[in-house]
């Protein structure tokens, strides 16, 4: 059975609990916290050298982590991707996308704030405006398309709602971005989840 | 035909002049220069929200954003991306790895060092440190394996020496790294790249 070493706390965990969940690959979920250092611990670095979670032990005992490729090798063969290369190539566009200019803007400030408790005056003051453009740009997709590749969900639209529906527990607020509050709701429902 | 904006100082844009060069996919490269803001311009912007290159528009006319994103889709059916479902995992996870842990330490150095030439005491202090762990990740990874994904060349190879092989114009030393200087060297030949 595939093994899941995660955080519940971090969104780039939570992309392949709901990946696994939605595909109905079963798997076995060691709860690893990152503020607590767990995935600094000789152990671990013996498991996983670059010390990060999600990190996964594949059926057949092979080690996998970052958690795009491990979404990507537990989705493959599902209508996560999808078959037309040209919606495929978005959905990549979008997952890449989420890792550099999302992820490191909305979750990293969500950590300091939500995670670490950090008054806002101790948080970088770049990441809100950041974060801000990355909602915008959101917004800019969303307000003509339903979801991130083609006409329906894709892991680009997983990728990017594990942090944008935390995105408040970060101080963000998503009321200047309606289209994007409402495709948060379909995903969710899509996805079988309570609202955030 | 393919068209490719791209910045030839930038190592992002350079993955695909050489993925397109090595699948011999015909393009018309237009020199965007993003130290002179050429990303920046309402035309660009138009064309890109993202206000990134590289950015292509592929021959149908359709857009896409995102290095990896258009060197997977250039890649299609070839070679560069592993066959067997797990060396195709390990080519993401090193992709994903790439982009969010080792460019944004060596890249960005290199960036603020060799292309707008501060000097070091105005450079983020933790560039060096965490792009050393970076190389020494990756030293550890060839220490056992010629490529990072399978037995020969594929995209992961790509991603990590366009910035790997600059990493000296960062002003680091990969003196300590001897097994990253020989796969440099392997990939620079696959590619028929002069040394850099």
């Amino acid at each position: 059975m595939l093994t899941v070493y995660g955080d519940s706390a971090s969104g780039n965990c939570l992309k392949v609990r709901y990946v696994a969940d939605h595909v109905a690959i079963p798997y076995r979920w060691i709860e690893t916290s990152v503020l607590a250092r767990q995935t600094r611990t000789a152990s671990f670095l013996a498991l996983n050298p670059a010390g990060q979670v999600p990190f996964a032990i594949l059926a057949d005992g092979r080690p996998l982590s970052q958690s795009a490729a491990i979404m990507l090798h537990l989705a493959e063969g599902s209508a996560l991707i999808p078959a037309d290369p040209y919606e495929r190539a978005q959905m990549f566009q979008f997952m890449f996308w989420e890792q550099y200019s999302h992820e490191t803007a909305i979750a990293v400030r969500r950590y300091h704030k939500h995670l670490m408790g950090k008054p806002d005056a101790e948080i970088d003051p770049g990441l809100l405006p950041r974060g801000n453009a990355a909602l915008a740009l959101m917004q800019g997709h969303l307000a003509t398309h339903d979801y991130f590749a083609g006409g329906g969900l894709s892991l680009a639209d997983i990728a990017l709602v594990a942090y944008t529906r935390l995105a408040h527990e970060g101080g963000y607020d998503l009321g200047p971005f309606p289209a994007v509050q409402a495709w948060i709701g379909r995903v969710e429902a899509a996805l079988g989840l309570p609202a955030a």
